[in-house]
């Protein structure tokens, strides 16, 4: 039917063509997989405490064999290919990773342990689902009876007093949206917090944040590793825009998709009860455009979704004024949905706007939504004076995040805080638990801080997905 | 840390040892994959016709390197492994699928193409999802024009007029439950169905049912290829229950554990209000208790979850009713929540029971819900007489069964929807489409229909899971 | 237009004519208006307490003339007229009722205060909210701080140890279902009940619960009275059906109403996607249909409405039967809610079940439900052999009792609490509050506890708004 | 208890003392009450057809006495009295007004009738339930079969071909937010409009919409009157923000208020996750602040609620900053709910503002949110510099509107079009219905246009509202 497929030799995939029929390839080498090392307390602390795992010491539980993992247990993290292209792998580079769950072994007396947990940056639905588990699967499963709430952020660790935390007052919040501890961006000094951590003797630590999280917690690794500190310190990954590499998705985005569908239905019946109606959504999504584009294939009445990885153009042949107009027509109404990080390079930024650096040292933002319901105005005016025409703008941000985890991110929430609990137990540090093609794993916490998940334009499987939604691709000719 | 992993010969797998530290196996090898086959029409259809694929024809759109998939692009099944384990794979062996998506060229001219829709068996949140999408898609992308919508499930081929289908007329399907081309079960007659179809012009077939359904499909496609008729025909699974196998999960799944919250919440403020009160909650899952587990995870509040894999008993030591002694003297209430085919066998049978058979000759199936409620009544009233005790029974299938998609679903019924018409038109046949570790692939209908996929109470992913609920394991010991 | 209307004698009201013309009826008068007498502490009790109300103590607040109510704020109870039937008013009685608010004196001394509040019988919407506005409004307006939750009913009166409650405590109460001080039936032990709050020092009582509740509250009024005691009661109806007269309706009626949305919606898509499909829901409602009658109206899918006030029968001309035939026919499907308590006398009863008696000695109640549901499908063999033929049956009562208050409802709650408050802190007793054509006002106790709220099939209001459903009125001519 | 109430002449109620108690009145009278008069088509047109009012064709309907309503039933309008004041009634008029309901006879052949409806400007829940009753009641109760939508507004009358509705179209209307025949502002042109009428030959209009609407109506009502045309006009008054007076409340208000608790929800959340958190929402409401006030008393979480008809202010002492100053230090964070017009005399206009009208030749109106929030950030940066500090602002507007009727506004609108169907069908014209005090009456067009509804700032029920919130009352002193 199709072409034959000569494997690409730098690929490392050797085919194995079972006859002369170009098509019948029927089976194909890897090469060799490397087993991602995570970091672990024994590599640089002695005497560590050995224990038995105590989490069957229930009168209703019998431990059967394979009830524990082992660090034979693995995961593949490469497993699309496309065998006619070097691209394999990454780079050519297959990876697996260990396993998340329970082992045989510990390496933390849980009467000796005193655990933080402390939450960072913008809410995110599902933050205290995590906390909740983090609280009952170490109090329930492992007997741990230390356990705190650091409120407010990194600054927390320092300046305000912990919040002892157990089963019975964590029980109810799942159903609750936002953090219960509060959170705050910014306040990170390593040294304070370092010094914190030793003087208040937490020996674990459940960080929850973005990627800036992330990085300052790689740092508070190094640092607790400098100073040899029997400490072992866990990332939770927090980013509603689901913009982390390595893991299928972050929590809370499931929910932030759900939510979304409001704005967009929203949108749509103001679009539809209008003459040249438009709804406008914008939608959360500074790097990336996830949310944008898993909203718009839920919903199935977005005309046009504009993401930060696409840039887009208003004006001319192939352009969104055009694609608006043809729309109209035919429909009598659009809706757009832009995510937040779309068409910075377009909107016009005043002197000051030029000169403001965002705590990154980035340009500052500029707000999408306003801008191109301005143009919209603008261009109709200009091109159909007289004529009716209606936008309405519609920006759900805090209506998105601000609420509790669907079923699916609560049950997410609950294997990544179980995960983590694991691994910390087992001595592992410097890493973060998440899924890897369905399979909860650990990975090097150094490793996700620098990986980036964005929807990768030239990949088929986006060019597929876009076909579906059937807008411009913006790619002038 | 751990002992070392000697790798199990038997399994395949390869271990390379970076050094004499036992934990350091850094890398290994996985034996060859072998390609699964997918049935194309050109197996045995002569001079089928050959075009370039017309989704590119849009003004708005320019296609590039990448967009089309191919023969050659594959997804690895076999992903987790135990290197000390002779499981690996499917007892040693290691499958890839191809992929789904569009392909450069097509088998079907879109002119000539008269496509039948037709949904059968119980109801499936997204059902009409699917529908919307395959008449979208085949209509926009292929601009194919005869769609039909073949009523009230298998019968309907044959004794009913067929339902003239366009995107106009599915426009808000997707936000509603049900099917609106209706369903019903059984009716399957070969020869009359495929005679109908004959006659009918249909040169497309999209079935969407359960394993039951599947079955005939398959049975269906042997008898369009006995009679060599160029028509192509796909299987889309349709289970509430997610009892398919291969494929990660059923459409309409997320949903119902999504709704199955609202039956569990309200079962735990009953239990919660009342003194020794017990809320018990029946949830969908005859041979697999899926969406029990999955809305045990997710929700937080139950204390016991039954399913039909793991059997329980009611008395004695580590049984149903020690564990809620022990729950209602902690806590006050408890939650159990009882999947349908869970406890078949204790159920006291009627003699009339004992002789009934249901269509496909198994024993009747027991209503487990009203037997428990009324097992806990008893027991109570025998160890606990005078005493207050409260047990609140709730049956929620139909409210869960019969709403929309939610996001999450409506999303995976528009990629399953568009996945299938782009392996039909390029001449697939025989498949289902599904994805397979979070990538759309194609896989023989006969590999799907005879696949099962209950929960394995032998897997130390479940024996995790278990320890998140705390509840009896009901081995005696 | 329309015949000139003599005025009836009778009724007491006279109409003034304007001209000759008879429908120029311009004026009419009404007979004397009775103000309904409040049972008040200072009835029995000398040298009350007399002090300035507190409520204004905030900085914030300036009090200014006509904050305050006084015994001379009204509200009319018979406002409906025809003023040709002698029916007007209450047997020709018109009554006004005292409005509900604060007064500028009170006659309990905050700090003197012991307030107890309890639940009893069944679940309803808004029972939490109710008590978080009692314990919210006496200790901010009032400066109350000695607020107990009775756990479990009237047996928690003298059987269990009381929770103290405060504003933080009951904070997010209104955002959960049931009841947090939990609730039993029965238990009411009057001598045991009354030494108990006497013993307790309670001097403010706010009873919470339905008809038996009323009127068990009724009897400790009277103790109370007998006892001399300076004890303030006052009740606040909790019916979910609806069934409590003189006020407007009952809190989390509303919220009940649109739960049963989600039922009857699934029971109409059931049915339509069913080949002669038949949607089957019941409905709370022993004595009265309120709520299945408003979530008729409020559905537009449901063709037919069974409830207690109106007989119905199955077969022959004008029947049930009759009228699904007539539906399936011409639309293929139809939805039929039906009150629990609607048909009990044609449901056979065992002998077993002639003889059970409930606790108040009526017969044992029958579940109208699946007996309906087997009619059904009895009708249909005889009637239809061997044609297709679902009846889905959906029963969703805890799915709707156990759910958190709708807006509508908590403010409702929390108006009925705060009229409590007032009420009692001015010294009112065996009262309760309720709105009578929209505005709050203070109703004997003993008058609510005999009045009853059933539809009445005989008025041009029911019969209006059955014509809107079109359904049979099973009148037999 | 109270001192005695000397009835104030002047008001018309006279009181009847029962004996020497001055607490004791015990009866009171009220002044002549008179009936409001209705415009109706015999006033100025001859030879009206007279016809047996049809609903009871049906064979499953038998009419009894009492079924139909006549000219002698009434309600009355004002209740609520205080017996010492001169306020009551209407400056001492006391109303009554014809109740709604079917007649026994009727002044429109059905077989006649060609009904058109329109809706006028913006979006509100329940406008589709509104127009599928009208055409579902005309056609099944009185078998009208010309029944057609006037798309996009007034303009749609003489600019755009009208659409036939029936019963099928319209069937699941009631589940869909916006207006499915479209709307628009403006458009008015009254000769246009009512050549239009006559040369379509609508003899039954049912204008739904706000305000404007409402005085458009009355002039299309006049002119209809001025050239004796045998059409029927009456109002459906729409207006989410609850600003039109007489009747008990608008439809679509409650489903506002009722979203509305979601921006609420994710207000709260946002500022109780943060350190000094504030949420603000700004609700719908330009003239009035009814959605923000029952917003606010249905959550229950709501700090200070600012609208129109009470004019507020930031600094010095009784000031918002001072009052959030204090919720700050109490509770950490603080929820503002603004109506949208309030305020509006505080925001700083630059000169085109200034010289800008709308519409109407009113000042253009300014947005409240984004300059309180900038007004907060401002106070605190200069209060409070270096702390920590979030405001939250959210706009639900149009997630708010764009929503369907919820079961408490769809019963509304399905009695509000039954109950203008009957008035029409009877030869009532120029007038409105609604519920009076619950009961539904009709009313004169034009004294529905010209009356409103805001919140009585120095009534005592806002009063006593006002002590539920706690908030400033911001009267300086």
């Amino acid at each position: 039917m199709d072409s034959a497929v000569p494997p690409d030799s730098n690929s490392g995939l050797v085919a194995t063509t079972g006859d002369d029929n170009p098509i019948s390839t029927t089976a194909f080498s890897l090469p060799p997989i490397t087993i991602q090392k995570l970091p672990h307390l024994s590599d640089y602390v002695a005497n560590l405490a050995t224990l038995t795992n105590p989490i069957d010491r229930s009168s209703f539980y019998h431990p059967f064999p394979g009830f524990y993992l082992s660090p034979s247990d693995l995961i593949l993290r490469h497993i699309v290919f496309d065998l006619s292209s070097a691209a394999a792998g990454d780079g050519g580079r297959f990876l697996a990773y260990h396993r998340a769950g329970p082992r045989p072994t510990i390496h933390f007396d849980p009467a000796a342990v005193r655990a933080a947990i402390v939450t960072c940056g913008g809410l995110c639905p599902g933050l205290n689902t995590v906390m909740r588990e983090l609280v009952v699967g170490l109090w329930d499963l492992y007997g741990v009876r230390q356990i705190f709430g650091v409120p407010s952020g990194y600054r927390g660790f320092y300046s305000m007093e912990p919040m002892k935390l157990d089963p019975k007052m964590v029980d109810s919040w799942h159903k609750r949206g936002g953090t219960v501890i509060a959170t705050s961006r910014g306040g990170f000094d390593l040294e304070k917090i370092v010094d914190a951590i030793e003087q208040r003797g937490f020996n674990q630590l459940y960080v929850i944040g973005g990627d800036g999280t992330m990085r300052g917690a790689v740092k508070i690794f190094r640092e607790i590793q400098r100073r040899k500190l029997n400490i072992s310190i866990t990332g939770i990954p927090k980013t509603v825009d689901n913009d982390i590499g390595i893991i299928d998705r972050s929590f809370g985005f499931q929910t932030a998709v759900e939510m979304a569908q409001e704005a967009i239905n929203a949108a749509h019946v103001e679009a539809e009860s209008a003459v040249n109606g438009i709804g406008l959504v914008k939608l959360m999504g500074r790097s990336t455009g996830h949310i944008a584009l898993y909203a718009t294939l839920s919903s199935r009445v977005v005309d046009c979704c504009l993401i930060p990885e696409n840039d887009f153009y208003l004006e001319g042949k192939g352009g969104l004024f055009e694609f608006l107009d043809q729309t109209l027509k035919r429909n009598g109404h659009a809706v757009i949905v832009v995510a937040e990080g779309a068409g910075q390079d377009m909107i016009p930024r005043t002197d000051k706007q030029k000169e403001e650096k965002d705590e990154s040292g980035n340009p500052v933002f500029l707000d999408v939504g306003p801008w191109l319901k301005s143009e919209l105005k603008k261009w109709w005016e200009q091109e159909h004076p007289g004529e009716l025409f209606t936008v309405k703008y519609i920006d759900p941000t805090y209506m998105i995040r601000a609420v509790p985890a669907n079923a699916t991110d609560n049950l997410y929430c609950t294997l990544l805080a179980h995960s983590a609990i694991h691994g910390v137990m087992v001595g592992y540090t410097g890493f973060v638990s998440g899924p890897i093609n369905g399979n909860y794993a650990y990975i090097p916490m150094e490793e996700v801080a620098v990986a980036q998940n964005v929807v990768d334009t030239k990949d088929h499987k986006w060019a597929w997905v876009r076909s579906v939604t059937n807008q411009p691709d913006f790619q002038k000719c």
